[in-house]
């Protein structure tokens, strides 16, 4: 019996999309608004939901409360109210979508779960645009 | 690296069901108050999900602006303060529940997105009942 | 100690805002798309709030199902899958815009209840829309 | 042309979270809080989905007042305002996790569908934790 | 210049609503199954909403920072994941109704802010239910 | 007969909390990760709510469709993929909490309105922060 548990979390952070080998009027071309050199940003709310078998002894797939601290150690804690082009070292050379940043929590969270379990993130960007992530 | 990208967009429109074969009688037997002659109407909210492979240049799915305008463009200027079974042309012999919607925004979409991406929409009737379709 | 006591129902119907005098330009040009001769509609998200002491005995103000009741007898089967402007008395010669219609819904609920007690009507007439009406 | 409907509903009880065979101790190891003996509780929102073809002639997959109606027979009525451990009898030897109530839903739904219909069901325990279950 | 900061907390409780004085059928015939022996529980979803001058040097009223550790030490360790009539002090000879629960609040956090502060307190037993206290 | 009207609308921006005067630990002491120097960032959720007299022949108190423009040209315009600290004339000496910039908002909306309507602002800085001005 295969459950998928899903917990919710948030952070705030300030970013801009721009590729630097582009000059500004290029990246405005491409990103708009959000190639903004002064920055603006989001609150992002997550959702990560870990897929396994049922433990029969506790009756969990995953013990909620370490999948909260986890998130919580690996994820807001790395960028919340953080500067994310500036400050956080996976996007020094990769331009912080809501894609990229999903693959980067999927790719930080899933060595940290028994390999067993499958791990899919949500990241909403803004309540209106959000992106899903399995790691396929 | 495939992601899902998801974009929110709302219409509210008047609607009935009913088949024209069926006498009135017939009609509310099936259908009760959701087939009242007089129609009645709802805020249907949208959730549009592509999903492809992240383009290493810009870090997108697809650009969310140009999703944004496609679903206004296509579905909402058609739709949003329209009566569905008297205005909309894919409803003039097509009973306007939730489900069928979903399928006519499926079928307005697809052929406006690149080949290779999947699309799947969600479309909520109310807060309580939605819908899913993935062209499956 | 005075407690206010909010409870949320909703209803499903169509409308169009118009004004019998005026012709359609003039209408359209007023109410715009809202002014469609064919209707549109919406999910309309109710909440009812009353304001009384607590009694002692029970520690309610108002009993929540006896006002749940009171809300689904008087305004949901009065309105919910209905024309307002065709088959609802009080709009036949009131435009159902939101605010009449938060003043219609007052005006019923009122002579309801218990001389003392306060109400307050607040109808959503979409997600980002919305008005209040408190008898003053 | 497969769809997927969904309903949601929603019940509130009390729970506790432990196993008979532990002592209070070493479930409040496992459970922590949860595990507290006087009981906890909280407003449980469902989501049932259930996925099929569309119906030619009524343009429904399942017609939308008969789902409500089984849920509310079949959980709504056997859950709401219950104490999960001591009143239910799928959790006399079943911990009341969010991960077994879903099973147990499915379980008690799944009979009384359509052989040919898919069936999903997502559990709020809380609005920052729930689960899915398919079936699988 | 004065304005009303909101924070929002939760917390999860078992309650029954009853009067010791009355027999099982009064409580039952005055409270429903809300009054069952057996417990049933809710998310309770609290905003608390304090109202004050701008201090000039921060442009806070008062520093959320500060008010969420109130709410938490004060309200979220008292009343998360206990059962309130049999463990939390204050309603051993009070009913714990959404309003009791609501008046208790602002009396624990009134005496706890700067005289000035004016309070109130909104309170979700379920999404369709809830209540607001100010003191008055 | 006075309604309020309530309107949605939303900005995403970035901005830091910190008074120039103050070295930078005294800003963190004060306001915490809020003041890093590379800024973060919020979605912001705004309501603008207009107070007055139902308008006899639009049953409006004032034109949804105007007042959207207003909020969009007056705070959407100005604020949107802003930085606020370095973009927003408003803010260069001012400190962008919740609270300032809800004062800022009523304040360039306050003049555009008529002058009998009645204004109030709810900021949402985060899901769970908020803050409500309405020039008193």
């Amino acid at each position: 019996m295969k459950v998928t548990v899903h917990r919710k979390a948030h952070f705030n952070a300030a970013h801009r999309l721009y590729r630097k080998e582009w000059d500004d009027t290029q990246n405005e071309n491409i990103f708009g608004k959000c190639s903004n050199p002064n920055f603006h940003g989001h609150n992002y709310e997550l959702t990560v939901s870990v897929t396994g078998e049922i433990d029969k002894k506790t009756g969990f797939v995953v013990d909620m409360k370490i999948l909260k601290d986890l998130i919580y150690d690996e994820i807001e804690t790395a960028f919340d109210h953080k500067n994310l082009n500036v400050e956080v070292d996976e996007f020094k050379d990769l331009n912080p979508t809501a894609e990229n940043i999903a693959v980067v929590i999927y790719n930080k969270l899933k060595p940290k779960l028994e390999e067993k379990l499958e791990l899919e993130v949500t990241l909403y960007e803004t309540p209106r645009n959000f992106v899903t992530y399995k790691g396929e």
